[in-house]
C-alpha cells in the first residue's frame, strides 16, 4: 500500500470540501478556508530523518535542514498562489541530538521565514527515542481578488509549463548515495531548494488557475492534472528544461523522481506567455512550455518523433 | 537541559508578538492572530509512541489515541477561549504499523473532531523506521467580542480555580506501568481526556482573562500564571477536587505530573462564581476555587493550616 493509497482509505475521515472550507487536502496540495480577511490556505510537510534526509550525506548542515523544511513548505503555498504569513514548527527530537543542532535548525528555519515574510508564530518540542521528526505548518493568503491556484480545472490543447530547471536534486542526491563529489547546484536543488513562492503569486496574477509542485516528480504531478479531468498529456523531452552544462545531465527516470520544488501549470497559451514574461522580468527565472494536455488519455514522452508512455510514479516514500 | 530550556534558547528565532500577530507561543498554548475575520487560534502539538503512549498499555486501541490526539490540541484551544474550526494531521508510521491501525486512529480522530465541529482538513504521510508519531495543528476562532484568554495578566487577591476533577490521569499511568488493574475513569481520563472546549468559552464569556491547561500539572501551571507578573499563590490542599472514591486517592505529587486536561483559570471572586454557576448550569461540570494569588512569591501549599513551598516542576519529557 503506497501513502496515496493510504490516503485514499483514509478519505472517508477527512471532511469534504463544503461551506467555508472550499479546498479540502489531500485534493491539493493544501486546505483552503473562506475566512471574512480573504482565502486561507494552511499546509503541512513532515521530514523524517533516515527517510527525507541523511545527516551523513556531505554537505548536509541542520541550517540547511531547517530551510528545507520550511521550502517544501513553502513550496505547498506557493503551488496555490498564496502569500506565506506565518509557521508552527514541532520538532522530535532524539536524546543525543546537540543543543547546538537545534538552534542551527532553527536559525535555519527563522532564516527562510524572512526571506519570505513568513512569520515563527510558535513551536512545539518532543522527546523521541527514534530518528529526528520535523514538522511545520504554515499558512498564507490568497491576494485579494484572485483565486487559489487548483490541481483540477484543467482543458485540452492547454500548454504545460514548468519554473526553472529539471532533475537536478535527483542528480545530487544519486551522487550523494553513490558518495561521488556532487556538483554545487545538484547539492543546492537537494539539500536548499528555493521555493517558487513568487513565481506562484505571478501564475495566479497572470490568469493561470490550474498548477502544483512537482516535488513529488514531474510525470507524476502531470497525471494529478490531466486525469481526474479525464485528459492525457504529452511532454515533448527536447523542451524540458534540462540543465546539461558538464557531465551526467538527468534523464528522464532521474525527472521522475527528482525532489525538483518546482511549479508545473496548465492553461491557454496567451496566459502561459504573459506569466512566462513576467517571470522573466521580475523573478529571471524561466517558465518553460513542455507539452500540452490532450484528449488522448495517458500520460506520454514525445522522443525524436515518437510517443512512449510513461510510468507516472515518482519517487514515492511507500512501496 | 530541559525541554523549556531548549524552547527558551530558540526563542531568539520565533516571532515576537507585534503587529497581527497577538500573541506568540510558547508564551501561550498557542498563537494568536488578528485578522478581519477575527482573532484566530493556532495550536500545534506532537504525541511520540514510547514517550506519551505505548500500544501495550491495557485498554489502549488506536481509535482512543486518534481521539487524544484531537483532544490535547483542542484543550490547548480551550485555553485560549477558542472555537474549534479545522484540524491538519501529519503522522509518521512505522512499516510494521497494519493499515487498520491508521483506519482506526483516523476513526477516532474523525470522531473527536466532529464532536467539537472541528473539520479535519488535511493530512500528511510520511514513513518512519521508528516510533509512531503523530502531530495535529488546529485552528480555531476567538467569539467575536471576546477576547482570548491568557496566562498573563493576573492580579494578586484573585482567586484560582480548575475544572472538573485532578488525579486520575496520574494514577491511570501509575497503575499502567505497575501493570495493576486501574479504575476505569482513571483510565478514561489518561487515555481518552475531555478537552474541556465548552468550558473554555464559558470562562471568557463570563469575563475570565487568564487561563490555561493543566496537562504539564498543576503546580507548574499555577506557577507560569503567578510567576511573570510576580506574585506568588497559595493552593489549599483541602479544596482540591480530588476523587477520593474507592481507594488510591491521588497525592500532591500525583497532581504535579498528572495530565489532567482541566483548565485552571485566575480572577475576581465574582467572576469565578459567574463562570462556576454557568457551567454547573450548561456542562455539569465543577468549577472549584483551589487557592488564591498572593504579593508573597512562591508557589505554596496550605496543608492542615500549614504553608509548604511545593516543587513546581510538573511532568516534563526531558530531564
Amino acid at each position: 500500500v503506497g501513502e496515496q493509497g493510504i490516503l485514499r482509505s483514509l478519505r472517508p475521515y477527512l471532511s469534504r470540501a463544503g461551506g467555508d472550507l472550499i479546498v479540502a487536502a489531500p485534493d491539493d496540495d493544501a486546505a483552503v478556508w473562506r475566512t471574512r480577511a480573504g482565502l486561507q490556505v494552511s499546509t503541512v510537510d513532515t521530514m523524517v530523518e533516515g527517510i527525507d534526509f541523511r545527516p551523513s550525506w556531505p554537505g548536509f548542515h541542520f541550517r540547511l535542514l531547517g530551510r528545507r523544511l520550511m521550502a517544501i513548505n513553502l513550496s505547498d503555498l506557493a503551488a496555490m498562489g498564496a502569500q506565506p504569513r506565518d509557521a508552527l514548527i514541532s520538532l522530535c527530537l532524539p536524546p543525543t541530538l546537540p543543543l547546538e543542532s537545534v538552534r542551527d535548525l532553527y536559525r535555519g528555519i527563522a532564516e527562510q521565514g524572512r526571506r519570505f515574510g513568513c512569520a515563527i508564530a510558535g513551536g512545539d518540542i518532543s522527546a523521541i527515542e527514534g530518528p529526528l521528526v520535523l514538522t511545520a505548518v504554515l499558512t498564507g493568503m490568497i491576494p485579494a481578488g484572485r483565486r487559489p491556484l487548483r490541481r483540477s480545472g484543467a482543458r485540452a490543447g492547454w500548454q504545460i509549463a514548468v519554473t526553472g530547471t529539471l532533475g537536478n536534486a535527483a542528480l545530487g542526491l544519486r551522487a550523494l548515495e553513490r558518495h561521488q563529489v556532487p556538483q554545487r547546484r545538484w547539492v543546492k536543488a537537494l539539500l536548499d531548494p528555493e521555493p517558487r513562492v513568487q513565481a506562484g503569486l505571478i501564475l495566479s496574477a497572470s490568469g493561470v488557475s490550474v498548477a502544483g509542485d512537482i516535488s513529488d516528480g514531474l510525470f507524476r504531478e502531470v497525471a494529478r492534472i490531466a486525469q481526474p479531468v479525464r485528459l492525457g498529456a504529452v511532454i515533448d523531452v527536447a523542451a524540458l528544461p534540462i540543465d546539461r552544462r558538464g557531465k551526467g545531465a538527468p534523464g528522464l527516470a532521474d525527472l521522475g523522481r527528482s525532489e525538483d520544488f518546482e511549479l508545473i501549470c496548465a492553461a491557454p497559451p496567451h496566459r502561459v506567455l504573459a506569466a512566462a514574461a513576467r517571470m522573466r522580468r521580475d523573478l529571471r527565472l524561466p517558465l518553460t512550455v513542455i507539452g500540452r494536455l490532450t484528449l488522448k488519455s495517458g500520460i506520454r514522452i514525445m522522443e525524436q518523433g515518437k510517443e512512449h508512455q510513461v510510468d507516472v510514479l515518482g519517487y514515492q516514500h511507500f512501496h
